[in-house]
């Protein structure tokens, strides 16, 4: 069926309009209808700089997307996984509405189509290369996110400190409770009893080497690369009295010695690397002996693929969350046994809720201590990290395992839930 | 250091006794003692049929193994995991002590080294190719383990019929009792809901199916290409008045059809055959709504490799027990997220202690059944698979997953232990 010139700007694009003025719907605008398109159709209104509008057909608009400029909107065309966000910081694109439920209807939306291979994700591949979690490589990656200052991360993690999933035994637990809850929810996992000797490799601020100490009875020697949290977790055990039960040690978990019960790492796997979980697990087994057991606490994805381009270029870098069975490259060649997996994916995003809470509030201090830029940049990153848990783009594993020959595991996970 | 050849009878061998009445070791007393060596020298003595003996020195060995006759030696060292299991089913070696724990030093020493590339390894090969799970390669696996008679199995699985790992809340649980439990466990994981409808794959004799909708109110479609197993449900299925809400089909997973609350599989996917795990994540995904949940229960592995090949030659044709990351391939490449895991293999040592049992003490019935070489043939079997779940050589995974987009999944796994 063909159409006349005037006809086709009409129903060839229904849910434009025109910018005021205007009669006929400009590239840009037909651009932007077809990405609509592409992703489903979402209740989605884009706002250009002319006052031009693009919304699906039909459809009352939850969201508004207004666009600064030409520039910008080329910009995010060409890439848009990395320069929406990237605009979004800069404050070139606004977007009025629940920051949240928009990336989820852009996750939800992209689920549905397979990933392109753009000149974008070329780029970022390019990105990855220089981001290797080598010894060095590690060090640059960690540096980057973790030691920005532990004032700015006290504002709005609460007051274990604690920077990774928390666990809601209820959705009315507070974001302290949850943490705590977390920590005593691994401890049961690993059974832990008094006098055990425990590995942590990559504690962050020390939150659950100190409530494994000071709660359980256990002595903990706990490996991380960041200066600045080493230097945070040894002031705490300072402060709770508990330096001569843990020791940490500011060291790559590849220069794990000694031998110890009990290995635990909550939260590092996402900075490791897929390509070195074999030397992971042969660290994991030469530290354990034959009664040993451990529990591996990390970000995952329901199948393999890399984390989104914007996250490991401004966020994480050298970043990866792996599917269980790419996690399983950790335990399978190296005479371990899987226990037990859980999958609290719905946790992460309650608690990133609570975080994000915090972080707006706090919003006007970290501007004065950075710039409006590094606000807007850390809104969308919780953000979008809360509908991709929410959507079922991130997953949250915590996976109990003991050496291959270990008898002495639990029968069954009662104790898990004992009161 | 040299020795004369008097002394190198004694020192390179010590552990073996010559015949009586010799004062030499023979070929075969030293190739045994090489093959204790090789497993570690586990506390077990040889006896050959001249009375020569030999065991590791030093040791009072626990376990006496009589070889008959010269050609059932040969047989043995030349493929000792298919010979050694033929020769004790057809009576030419003898065990003298704890079957179980004669395995399962085996199996321990057997960890130790790589499992060597013999002739015995490309015949089972062969014999594997020969298994494969087509359609009808299943029909003719299935047929010839689980046709054998309903009456043989009554036996010895006790009430429940249930042939798959139990579930022990407790040590002093009878074996129905654990059946039972293990029926629940399963039912808790899948939050089973009055009017919830399930397809089951592969349902055994039906037990879990009519648990599901007696005690819980479900629908069931249960799928099985054991045509006894089937004609043996359906005859329950009426006696118990559950004809109405139960039904048994005779066919392949791969032909299911319809829409469905919930996919069950409880120790199916040993047949199913690695190469079919892709297929069978498609018919799981399109036979599940989007609030769609599921439960697999299957023998597995803590690394990738095939099952003991006397088991998949005379026991289980086409049989394979997967790990973990291969069960992936199920989940990870057709949208369904996995939500929990759990490992019981101790249960299943418990189960398999409870069967031998039963069938040890109808092994006179069995005899007068099948004949002698039945009778050792299944005793070796139950024995060795007790060696293999306590040794850790063989693992039982449950695992629970739904499609990737449910949010409605439990926050927590109280519920499954909730009295």
């Amino acid at each position: 069926m063909s159409a006349s010139p005037e006809s086709e700007t009409i129903s060839d694009f229904p849910g434009a309009v025109p910018a005021p003025g205007r009669t006929r719907i400009s590239i840009e605008g037909r651009l932007l209808r077809r990405l609509l398109a592409d992703l489903g159709d979402p209740p989605v209104e884009f706002v250009l700089w002319s006052g031009e509008r693009a919304a699906p057909p039909g459809t009352a608009p939850a969201i508004r997307i207004r666009i600064a400029d030409r520039g910008t909107l080329l910009r995010v065309l060409g890439d848009p996984q990395v320069q929406f966000p990237d605009a979004y910081s800069a404050g070139r694109i606004e977007v009025e509405g629940d920051l949240v439920q928009l990336i989820a209807l852009i996750y939800r939306g992209m689920e549905a189509e397979d990933v392109k291979h753009s000149f974008g994700s070329r780029v970022a591949r390019w990105f990855r290369r220089n981001q290797r979690n080598t010894l060095a490589g590690s060090r640059r990656n960690i540096h980057h996110h973790y030691d920005i200052g532990n004032e700015f991360y006290a504002m709005w993690l609460g007051d274990t400190m604690a920077y990774t999933c928390a666990y809601y035994p209820n959705l009315a637990a507070t974001l302290e409770q949850a943490q705590v809850a977390k920590m005593d929810h691994v401890c049961r996992k690993l059974q832990l009893q008094p006098g055990d000797n425990v590995v942590e490799a990559g504690c962050g601020w020390g939150s659950l080497a100190l409530h494994m100490a000071g709660r359980y009875g256990a002595r903990v020697r706990a490996y991380n690369i960041s200066r600045e949290q080493v230097a945070y977790a040894r002031e705490r055990a300072r402060q709770q009295r508990l330096e001569d039960r843990v020791e940490f040690i500011q060291d790559d978990y590849r220069n794990i010695t000694g031998h110890y019960d009990v290995f635990a790492s909550v939260g590092m796997l996402e900075h490791v690397g897929r390509e070195n979980y074999p030397e992971l697990g042969r660290v994991i087994r030469r530290s354990l002996g034959s009664a040993g057991r451990g529990l591996i606490h990390s970000i995952g994805r329901n199948h393999p693929g890399p984390l989104h381009p914007w996250i490991t270029r401004r966020i994480f870098p050298g970043a990866y969350a792996p599917s269980l069975g790419e996690m399983m490259q950790i335990f399978e060649p190296s005479g371990l046994s899987v226990l037990d997996v859980e999958n609290i994916r719905l946790h992460y995003a309650l608690t990133l809720r609570h975080w994000l809470d915090r972080f707006r509030a706090a919003e006007d201090r970290v501007r004065r201590m950075f710039d409006e830029t590094f606000v807007r940049m850390w809104r969308l990153y919780l953000a979008g990290s809360i509908a991709g848990f929410e959507t079922g783009t991130l997953q949250l594993f915590q996976v109990v395992f003991s050496t291959r020959e270990n008898n002495q595991i639990a029968l069954t996970r009662q104790h898990q839930y004992a009161t």
